[in-house]
């Protein structure tokens, strides 16, 4: 996969070389290319901001024609390569594990990262898809990118030591994760429960399943609105209800 | 603020000098620390990390005794603080724009960052918060804490150089951005909406509260379920409506 990076900070992007950017690029997996908006400004001074029309706002807002101009080059050199064309914005689809999977699949991601108050409008016109991380403002698109580009490496195969991690993982199963230990058996006053030290590798599998259902049931109950029970699933998510609704009972059952 | 960030992976934080985080350290606005597990480890060979009860699944989990003995030493450093410890975790409450307001009101915020598979479950028992960025799986804390940190300190003062961009910005008005644009008037065939160049201020203060109030009604309308709108907002809110409605048919009326 190859990664384009348009943003002003390039340099906020050198400590990625430490964690699984750096990795992936040392196993060939991808090409991480940056590039600086400055460098396709055509005024005198470099400038890719201005300030926006209207007057009595806030902020600059980067200029159209160095990020047009930037991805046109990008774009000329990998006519190959099928892409996207990624604005981080906080007006943005906002990024889940649906949208990491897709774009997993590509071979080229452009990704634009928005600085300062904004960018100006008519760059919409210019990309496949606009993503948010969320429903909170950050300083710019750089992080935004780092975390894309983080969750959607994972996916690549041969990226993790282990393919099983990320079938297991919360989010890419549709639930959240079971609590899990490690060792000591007791910490703080705190044990291991006791099915997972039994050795009996059915009933763990049973216990897993049932616990990340009931994790997901009291944290993101939405999660489960559109999920697919099979029918086990279905048997210990009616237990799971059983059990709580006589936890939350506080007078004496006779 | 004060910051301390537990991590395996301290290196990682290195760039972000050159972000948000490094302008409030030199402005002497936080102190930020990073604090490696593995330098609180009690095994001899300074393991943060084992594996899981209960076998056949993959990967490491950290280790409860580093993060608590590491929690412990900055809390001794720093009880006069007030202070919330925040685990990174794709199962916490999915971070907002008002946890952000909520964490820059504190004095010192801690950050666990998982990896690997996950933490020892008893580590939830340590901490006051935890948060995931999304629903979307990364390799670990490290990009969460970062963007929390990014997304907490530019809402304290003095961070950004102009307090106005704080409340004008998408999510923390409640409402997406209106459109915005920048020099040239005419782009690639794409012009500047005439009003945003009338110089009249109250009609081009109209204008943007009302297409703010458009684009968060076309791509976000779950937002407006409890937004607070005044009167002029119901007022254009119903405007819009009816010219969207209006686009959407598509014979010709008579």
């Amino acid at each position: 996969m190859r990664i384009d990076i348009l943003t002003l900070f390039p340099d906020m992007f050198s400590s990625m070389e430490h964690s699984i950017i750096g990795k992936a690029k040392r196993q060939g997996l991808i090409d991480l290319y940056l590039h600086n908006f400055r460098d396709f400004a055509k005024n005198k001074q470099k400038h890719a901001d201005d300030y926006p029309y209207g007057g009595e706002t806030a902020g600059m807002l980067l200029l159209a024609q160095p990020i047009f101009d930037a991805v046109d080059a990008i774009e000329k050199e990998t006519l190959d390569l099928k892409k996207r064309i990624v604005l981080l914005d906080p007006a943005g689809k906002v990024f889940d594990q649906k949208m990491a999977k897709k774009l997993a699949a590509e071979k080229q991601l452009i990704f634009i990262c928005g600085h300062y108050e904004g960018v100006d409008e008519r760059v919409r016109s210019l990309v496949t898809d606009e993503i948010s991380l969320g429903d909170y403002v950050l300083t710019g698109g750089e992080l935004g990118a780092m975390v894309i580009t983080d969750s959607v490496l994972r996916l690549l195969p041969g990226v993790l030591g282990n393919d099983q991690s990320v079938k297991t993982d919360s989010h890419s199963s549709g639930l959240l994760e079971e609590p899990q230990y490690t060792r000591p058996r007791k910490f703080c006053g705190l044990e291991v429960p006791d099915i997972l030290l039994s050795g009996n590798h059915e009933k763990i599998r049973q216990w897993r399943l049932k616990e990340s259902l009931r994790r997901t049931h009291q944290r993101r109950p939405e999660m489960l609105e559109n999920f697919d029970f099979t029918d086990e699933m279905k048997k210990m998510f009616s237990e799971v209800l059983a059990e709580e609704l006589l936890k939350s009972i506080h007078y004496p059952l006779k």
